[in-house]
């Protein structure tokens, strides 16, 4: 008796089945043939259980994030799933004022996925993890049968190093900081409804899915670290929501510049037409920093400095209100409560 | 305008639905009341994009593992998809010589989900976690529309700290070394089959699953660090598919003796009437250990004397063999070559 030799994966027409998710030989020559090679890097290679990594330097604090990424459509204008789901949690260690040091990443593929659709997407999260400087150290992946998923799911988690002094939180937020933005808001959503074709309407609209960790040193090498108070950036539910979150989450109120609030006029215009508010769109390419109002301009220098950033702007300050209110001062002077994204849910943009 | 009041989460009646997923209020009021209230700890409570973490002592290394896991059903006898996907990342790191440290869990929620089914599941791994002493410390909930999941789906990934000295590894089987199994083989594979309802059998039989890091730790109070040249969890695929595995990795083959390894009578008469073979069953809560010879005698009395090793066994010896095949001697003197998984998929067993 012999065992089978190894039947090479027919990138161009194949598609998953069941048995690339039971753990023998198909499931070894899918992991082989597409993700390690995809991915290739010294701890991957490791082939264990997990991966062995160096721990950060003494006195640095480790970060963890994790991160689900259901997505549809798979593909975008401007990336794909495996693109978002690398920027995604890259983001959220940056967020927390981390250097990302490695990835992880769990698929779960839907039986009759076309290998030639998952080879692009992996592709795509290898093209995203190189450029970010961060390997994918560890993986998983399972198959469930058609009709029990949607193509693909990816949860990626992610690792980082946060340097000693650094401590942005959603807790950070004082009254009388200044709140800044470094870009145009709503790219992400809109660029997805575009791309489902729920919105009848045609556009050349791209999501801003990128990797902000540079973006996050940039500001940290211009303040002191002390200095930024609150990190975020403002994905599922938009800037709106995201500032009540912190607003809640600190006991600070909010006052912001309608006309201050960068949104492209591609954006605007779609906006205005379908009724919705580029303010609770997701982004996957823009992010909050809230420092006090002392550090603001030397802030908003080195965000509109970095490629990332050139349309950073101050779109408002903290405020003490026991209500924890977000509010918007129209261009015609009227106050807007901006309250937390309610109904009309836009899911799976993430 | 006055913000919304938060409206309580109905755990009796409630279902999940696509606002649970959009990142405005329902999303905060799940996490909250549901997945922060059961994980209760300090980092989680920090409440930001990821948790900030102590680094390990110095001089021990990183471990990272991640799973996904999309087990159906969902609750079966012995344990659930919750307490799985606890044990299952635990377990990995534990393979890797690691002392688990931290969790993070990312949800992808079927619309339509009975939230007590939810709570039942975040329940059961809440209290795995805590059993294992290992904090859920971050983690993302996604949802996708009904007929695009299969209720949820779980991807835990898990880090731990690996003192110095230890190197196990699918790598490291010698010529000559020992194979030791922790305990009779094919309880988890065959419970979800029987769950199932496909095998058209009643039985009593219960998931093995359970977190191992207690029981790898005993074996390596028992014999030098160095000495424990591969631990793996024969998962998907079973024993077979798991011992090919390293045999191919470690450019060994290996002889095994049938009437060594464990399995339970149940099981065993369960697969002699279906037609299945229990090494290549699912288990979640066993071990293989690779040592030299010479600590075979202390490993396994190490193993019998923690209450998830007492049934540990050797099982057969690792050999020099340029095919790397795994063999197994019959009881009647026949040699049989044990291949890898091959055709059959038993898929979503994890």
């Amino acid at each position: 008796m012999k065992a089978a030799p190894y039947r090479p994966l027919d990138l161009t027409h194949g598609r998953i089945d069941l048995t690339h998710g039971a753990g023998g030989r198909a499931s070894a020559q899918l992991i082989t043939g597409l993700f390690a090679a995809a991915f290739k890097n010294d701890y991957l290679d490791q082939g264990d259980d997990g991966a062995v990594l160096p721990a950060p330097a003494p006195g640095e604090a480790l970060v963890f994030a994790t991160d689900a990424h259901v997505v549809a459509p798979l593909f975008f204008p401007g990336g794909d799933i495996g693109s978002l789901a690398v920027h995604g949690t890259l983001n959220d260690l940056a967020m927390m004022g981390a250097r990302p040091l490695y990835l992880s990443a769990s698929f779960i593929l839907e039986e009759g996925l076309a290998l030639a659709d998952l080879a692009r997407i992996v592709a795509s999260m290898a093209t995203a993890s190189r450029a970010a400087g961060v390997p994918i150290v560890t993986g998983d992946t399972k198959v469930v049968e058609q009709g029990k998923g949607d193509g693909l799911f990816i949860s990626t988690a992610g690792l980082g190093a946060r340097p000693v002094g650094r401590s942005p939180s959603g807790r950070g937020a004082q009254a009388g900081d200044a709140i800044l933005v470094s870009g145009a808001l709503g790219d992400h959503g809109l660029a997805l409804l575009t791309a489902r074709g729920e919105l009848g309407l045609a556009s050349t609209l791209t999501s801003d899915s990128v990797a902000l960790h540079g973006l996050v040193e940039a500001l940290f090498n211009a303040i002191p670290a002390a200095a930024v108070h609150v990190l975020r950036d403002p994905t599922r539910g938009g800037l709106a929501t995201t500032l009540n979150e912190i607003a809640h989450q600190s006991g600070v109120g909010m006052q912001l510049i309608e006309t201050a609030i960068p949104v492209n006029p591609q954006v605007a215009a779609a906006c205005e037409l379908l009724g919705l508010d580029p303010l609770y769109l997701a982004n996957e390419g823009k992010l909050i920093a809230i420092v006090p109002a002392a550090q603001a301009a030397a802030a908003l220098a080195a965000l509109r400095a970095h490629p990332l950033g050139q349309r950073a702007a101050q779109i408002g300050a903290v405020t003490t209100d026991p209500r924890h209110f977000v509010q918007l001062r129209t261009p015609l002077g009227g106050q807007r409560l901006l309250d937390w994204l309610n109904g009309d849910p836009l899911p799976r943009i993430c």
